[in-house]
């Protein structure tokens, strides 16, 4: 592959004609047209021209319609280096072409080292939590919206007693007038100091940032005098660019936890959208998440195994340029999954739970308990089983909800 | 239907349970929890609890999967009056639990009216050209990337004089070095005064807006003080919201023209995402468009011709609120084309060409007229045939592509 372009790869169903097809999106979302031009006129264009990296001919679909992949290279001086150039450019008219899915996006270094990446990634939120040797720990608030502020302080206080390493707001909490998020921050932020205090414990706060998408960054600045110490991002529905902008934004410095709201309407059919591996594994992590939330394998809302485990993949291996990121797989997490997302997700991994914290049979508190007793049973190659007998609150949590094997 | 809630209707597949589905919809996406609550918890929280408004069994699947289409309300105090929180709240998590389709919204005039709608609207733009009698006629730049400022300007001028109503660059065009942004509005905006002042008609050139999204307005400014008469924006990649500020903000008083890019992918598969009529209908209306492209029903890259009208229809309708919108429905038109365009979309709609234009048989500025010719017959009720004898341009484009009947 030439380091000057960037390639695009799409499985596309119903073109007869594959090669014929690659050509004209080689060349309709480049320069236009080409066939026709005169030779001086090719020659001048030639460098903004994209070409046909690879066809590759799948077996048809059920109802016998061809199907295929092909990759696309456009040349990187064609792009400014921002998300929404590259989606425009790759996926923009292509996007309402018929059955099209833009599976991957390979970025020459030089283009991708313009892109922030996350700040802290994996190691420097460990470091923030002085936390080096295990899965993290994340409990999601069960309710924020029409919940006074000392109502849910003491929730707070409830699930850092628990052990947690991070809480995070409700992703659908932007109406909070009871609790406004400047009062959140100060209050939780002292509860965190206090409980560091007290314990040597640090625990982070994403506080959800939500306003005119063109006042994040100031609104961002603003919580972090406040002493935030995390920020939990719709990232979807407010568009990929502006977290690539509170990213790169050194007033900015801390966490960005990217929440995956509304993006199963881009990746989840089979024949539109873009796979997410792609969106949630790389995109967000070329923005800057140091977090990326996701459906695990396992809950209701559930992802297929092979691609959030390659949702993880992108968002750890090594890109060349970038910081590894912290995959969160999400949904119908329980202490009595921890071997399996141990197993699947392994050390750098953060189990995220919300029902399974705060529906505990004893609260929210033991249910931090049950998870941080089976987290360190699981790393230090003890069975659940066998942790329980000294940990009255995971064997509770294996009473509510069983365990499930490795 | 009460006042005090959005209403939101999803298309599901794959429930077997419709009722229990919707009420943990309702509950999930509010409260969180409902049924376990101690009554004055359940007093506490009654105003921010949606409730299900309609449950609708469909018939069953190809393979039997059960069917159902629900409507959901949702306080209109959880919410604040921007797409970010509406889409996270109604299809955040929502999105990615299996088949869904979030197929229609209906906003309260009280939350609609915060939002800006278009500054212009039809009316308005008909005003800032002076023509109110018969559908308006776009042309699309052939190629922007690569070319120098002097060969767009050349292009530029062929296609108003072609005498159409607007010119909008490509909206791959991001990297611009050869010709930049503030050059091109200065130099295509005196073409488009020295054209008035010979002819009497007024042109608006859509200049593609791009950049940091934190950015737009800014850079919408200066290109309005450099004279820029209208705005192209990509809204998906950008996101919807800045679409909303750019609207909003009083120092940009020009028409702003949305782009679909990308939003295939968010409206073509039947399972998931938004339905088109929805995404660029009424979201792209609500959040301040004053003409929207899509494909139209006759191109290559096509949409179904119901659906099409429908997102015509959620443009132009009276909402209460806002001002009606131009629909543009794209790709794949030729002079030949109008008569149906005409009978499907009326006098209210651009005609936007690129490759009708461009690929006339005596060049761009000939295929123009032929549009133009082509429009004048339609609406004075002549065919295209007998309009063609009096002119040379539409005959010709009628012998390259023929004339589809009304």
């Amino acid at each position: 592959m030439d380091s000057g372009y960037i390639y695009a790869t799409y499985l596309i169903e119903g073109a007869s004609d594959l090669e014929k097809k690659a050509r004209g999106i080689a060349v309709g979302l480049t320069v236009g047209t080409w066939t026709g031009l005169p030779r001086e006129k090719q020659e001048q264009m030639a460098p903004y021209l994209g070409k046909v990296e690879e066809v590759v001919r799948l077996e048809p679909a059920d109802d016998g319609s061809p199907r295929g992949r092909i990759t696309i290279g456009y040349p990187m001086r064609n792009l400014t280096a921002d998300l929404p150039a590259v989606l425009t450019t790759v996926f923009g008219k292509l996007s309402m072409d018929g059955k099209i899915k833009l599976i991957d996006l390979q970025l020459p270094e030089e283009f991708l080292s313009r892109f922030p990446g996350p700040r802290f990634g994996i190691e420097g939120i460990r470091e923030r939590l002085g936390v080096h040797d295990r899965p993290l720990l994340m409990s999601i608030f069960k309710q924020c919206i029409g919940l006074p502020l000392d109502e849910l302080e003491t929730e707070y206080q409830k699930q850092i007693e628990g052990g947690v390493d991070l809480v995070k707001d409700d992703e659908i909490f932007f109406r909070d007038d009871l609790a406004p998020v400047g009062e959140r921050v100060r209050a939780f932020e002292r509860r965190n100091r206090v409980w560091e205090e007290q314990t040597g414990k640090k625990v982070l706060y994403a506080v959800n940032l939500t306003g005119p998408v063109t006042q994040l960054p100031d609104r961002a600045k603003r919580l972090v005098e406040a002493g935030a110490s995390c920020l939990l991002l719709n990232v979807a529905p407010y568009g990929w660019d502006v977290l690539h902008r509170l990213a790169e934004d050194p007033d900015i410095p801390v966490p960005i936890m990217a929440h995956p709201a509304f993006t199963g309407a881009i990746y989840a059919s089979p024949d539109h959208g873009l796979s997410a591996a792609l969106l949630l594994g790389k995109l967000l992590r070329w923005a800057g998440a140091d977090i990326v939330l996701y459906p695990s394998p396992y809950g209701s809302v559930a992802m297929p195994r092979k691609e959030a485990l390659k949702v993880a993949q992108h968002l750890r291996e090594n890109n060349g340029v970038h910081r590894p990121a912290f995959p969160a797989p999400s949904a119908g997490i329980h202490p009595g999954l921890v071997p399996v997302l141990y197993r699947d997700f392994g050390r750098d991994a953060i189990v995220n739970a919300g029902g399974g914290i705060h529906g505990h049979p004893d609260g929210s508190t033991q249910g931090g308990r049950a998870f941080v007793d089976a987290i360190e049973a699981v790393v230090s190659g003890v069975t659940l089983e066998e942790k329980a007998e000294t940990s009255a609150a995971l064997r509770k949590a294996i009473d509510a909800w069983g365990v499930v094997k490795a």
